[in-house]
């Protein structure tokens, strides 16, 4: 079988360190990995396979000879550097929001729309964590029933931050149980036993950067004529995504029709029994490849209104599994290494 | 000034407690304050303007002499006792679900149907906490451009549940810190660190009663031919309710508009200034009776769309508030001591 040199950029971070796990459990075709961060993580290790592999600096000259660099390092990092990786051979998967709207850079959920790799020019595009879950469980539906808007509210995990907030959110539970200080610099407030409804900064429309991206997103990835209504919140939840998505179709369904559509759909698990009190939670999708969809339900106050409930790992299908898929994507279109 | 003998039934669980707290704050004109609970409670005491004042056991012949009898008890005990404590003279405000829709009982938020108390005939139903505030911060808007549909999905927090979720969420924390086993009981999963798509028991139409209760509870209190599409959840927040809102009104209107209705209505309290990071969170609003009111903004994928997000402290406004703003009105309208 035919192998490849992978880089990890940010391999130090909450997501890198969830792609290399990823890359391993999926048994990616790797020859060798390359790990790659800031100057400060420099001869840092990460586990590979049972070995310690050495981190180096992503920089200049790093992607000599990588066939697939998967990034997660942030926008600034990624607009500087996703462009040398091209230039020096390897094919970027960028996880940041840097590329995502560049015309001429696919935005890829493999489930959703694989065949946008094949126009690609060196970078691809990971969608937002929020957008993945949505459009891997909305797009059967949308296949099937023309969905004509979403509105949709977001109970977001703080992973999606990264490792500072994972911290944050677990120094602020120590003092809490210590009765000591609780303090926060990584959020403008407390989000131990808080909420707060502001992802991303704030856009000149009082959506966040956030909410704007599951509208654009949505329309790149799937459809430019669904209207998305978005509602972006984070919660003190450390893994798993979870968002309430009302929907309204051109249409007419049952229920039981969708249900049995998502029950074949790829990437997702239907978990949906009330009266069993079965329904996904962020705590089951924690470290899961799946979309989870329960609290399956018509909405009587419009035609064809559906309501459903979506939950996934924010760090394997909304980040480290999204971009390793579709690593594997570009095997399995025989676009990596040609 | 007239002063009343005022009964809480339910002294010692959480919402009793606010209560209390509540009439004690607001300086209602208590002659004697009554606390009521289940024979284990017997002889236990509450505070009371700085005394400790015994807890008598709430039954038969326990309401004889008082005017009003607040009641935080469950809808069983509710059921049981509230007719007897009407029979012996008392105008009880209830705050379980037991009477709120029952035809012959008024379901009041002072601030948006006072009126409906005139033809009370000895018991009220306090609203459930996720409609009060809700409705507090629609009603303005509902009055000037008619509300068609409501889209709400709920951030709720556990102590609407009652002292055991407070008392389940500490020890989960508690036990994340130290490494032990988290346990659950009053919840079906762990809530510390997770979401529960799921308040109250769910119903054969797939919805939950806490989600059907924000249906029949608009449209009895505000208006019938409202659409309500409501999903209730449950996070890791010990005190505030947030909701995330997309309304679509009848006539046109502008944000601006909405604001300054917002600003001048009671019992709300506007707080939205996204580029200074100004919004509502539960912690903002823990301890506080305004209804806060912030993220306002269009919504364009509908005509006449908007989203806002409302948080308020769910045992002050939720509940033990509200039920005391009650026991308020009827003494300015003239119903109390007839």
């Amino acid at each position: 079988m035919k192998t490849y040199r992978v880089a990890v950029v940010g391999a130090m971070g909450a997501v890198g360190t969830e792609m290399i796990k990823t890359l391993e459990q999926r048994a990616y075709p790797v020859s060798e990995l390359v790990p790659l961060d800031i100057p400060a993580n420099e001869g840092k290790t990460v586990k590979w396979k049972g070995q310690d592999v050495k981190v180096r600096v992503a920089k200049e000259g790093a992607f000599a000879g990588v066939d697939v660099a998967l990034f997660s390092a942030g926008a600034d990092a990624s607009l500087a550097l996703a462009p040398i990786a091209a230039r020096e051979g390897a094919i970027v998967v960028d996880n940041s929001s840097a590329w995502r709207m560049d015309p001429a850079v696919p935005l890829v959920v493999p489930e959703v729309n694989p065949e946008a790799l094949d126009a690609h020019k060196g970078i691809i595009a990971n969608p937002n964590c929020s957008t993945i879950q949505m459009l891997v469980a909305l797009k059967p539906i949308h296949d099937a029933y023309r969905i004509q808007r979403i509105v949709v509210s977001t109970y977001q995990a703080i992973s999606g931050t990264g490792a500072a907030a994972i911290a944050e959110l677990g120094a602020q539970a120590r003092a809490w149980v210590s009765g000591g200080k609780i303090e926060n610099s990584v959020y403008p407030r407390q989000i131990l036993f808080n909420v707060l409804p502001h992802i991303d900064v704030f856009l000149e429309n009082d959506y966040t950067k956030e909410e704007m991206k599951m509208v654009h997103e949505t329309h790149k990835i799937m459809d430019p004529n669904i209207q998305v209504n978005p509602t972006a919140v984070r919660i003190p939840v450390f893994r798993g995504h979870s968002e309430s998505i009302n929907i309204q179709t051109e249409k007419a369904f049952s229920v039981a029709q969708v249900r049995a559509l998502l029950e074949k759909a790829p990437g997702v698990k239907v978990m949906d029994d009330p009266s069993k009190l079965v329904y996904p939670t962020p705590l089951d999708a924690d470290g899961k490849d799946e979309v989870y969809v329960g609290r399956l339900r018509a909405d009587p106050t419009v035609p064809n209104g559906l309501n459903l409930w979506v939950v996934s790992d924010n760090l394997r299908k909304g980040a480290a599994l999204n971009a390793v898929q579709i690593a594997e994507t570009l095997v399995s279109r025989g676009l990596l290494g040609k």
